[in-house]
């Protein structure tokens, strides 16, 4: 998607530890006409798939789901981040380990909000190695809710968790694919 | 507004601790039907004032208050929640108590995103004594922005905080008023 690519060539800062920083227009500031343009892009992308939810994660993922699910005409469940407890019976939960912020957490979804009747729509804002995104799959899997789509806005595709997916069956749709981020050169090689 | 007002009576459920879950519909799974009729309200309430951003507080601020930004057509920036640290110099910061989950926490905007310039509508899902907005409002006050109006879809009125602010002169739009929450009988008392 050409204008998410040229907000990144333009606003995106490229920070020590492979992070690629999106904070002017997708995960602080949220620029909502790029966004709500992400989403019809997105929902171009999945025509004729019937869902019946969109599921995200908190927090980064929920401005960019909310459109998808408003112009799809369903309601987003967001899942939450807690640190490793014992999670009680009511929710369905998956062990996550953020290689950001080197920690393990659990992301949780009440077991109210997820069924076998689903069919999901889930959205991201990023995937690399694709461990939140597992969580979520897991969490899928335990409701007996069948994933019908993955759309992704900025795939790092050189850390595979992407393709992996593919590879499995997973639809994965990203607006964005970056073959390399060069720290010394401050450079972004875009794939296609 | 009845619609949200009904809601809540069907779908509300009432906590030890003065709690009202909303989680049905506005906190853990999301109503986009509901929640963007809830942005049309806002935007009739606040219809005059130009607004050049909306702000919110991570998490559960955000779905309520993208769509009020995006049918106004500005950006949505949303206050970050971090444990008390050491914040550089590079953000606005405001010590809050949270009373709910009793601890400190800092919420932080980074500086890129609020300026003297700007014209503020802050939205979030409840008031009660209003700790969170205060962080808010003290954020833009450090950035020299102007609150033009605080939007709020659920306000615990027998907890003050939205009548202090008003009597400071800030124009607080409540969508659904509660005068009393009963933990005994499970009943609320909405006022108009």
């Amino acid at each position: 998607m050409k204008l998410l690519k040229d907000k990144i060539k333009k606003l995106g800062q490229i920070k020590d530890g492979d992070v690629l920083k999106v904070d002017e227009f997708l995960n602080h500031q949220i620029d909502t006409k790029l966004v709500d343009k992400m989403a019809d892009e997105f929902i171009k992308r999945f025509k004729g798939i019937k869902f019946t939810k969109v599921l995200t994660i908190e927090t980064s993922g929920i401005a960019v789901a909310y459109p998808v699910a408003q112009k799809l005409g369903v309601p987003l469940v967001f899942a939450k981040k807690r640190d490793s407890v014992n999670i009680n019976g009511e929710k369905y939960s998956s062990k996550v380990i953020s290689y950001t912020h080197f920690r393990e957490y659990d992301e949780t979804v009440s077991k109210k909000f997820l069924s076998n009747k689903d069919h999901i729509l889930i959205i991201d804002d990023f995937l690399a190695k694709g461990s939140p995104l597992r969580g979520l799959l897991s969490i899928c899997i335990q409701a007996g809710a069948k994933v019908d789509g993955i759309g992704i806005a900025i795939e790092k595709v050189y850390q595979n968790g992407g393709n992996e997916l593919r590879d499995e069956g997973y639809r994965v749709e990203s607006l964005v694919k970056i073959l390399e981020i060069d720290e010394k050169t401050n450079k972004i090689k875009f794939g296609d």
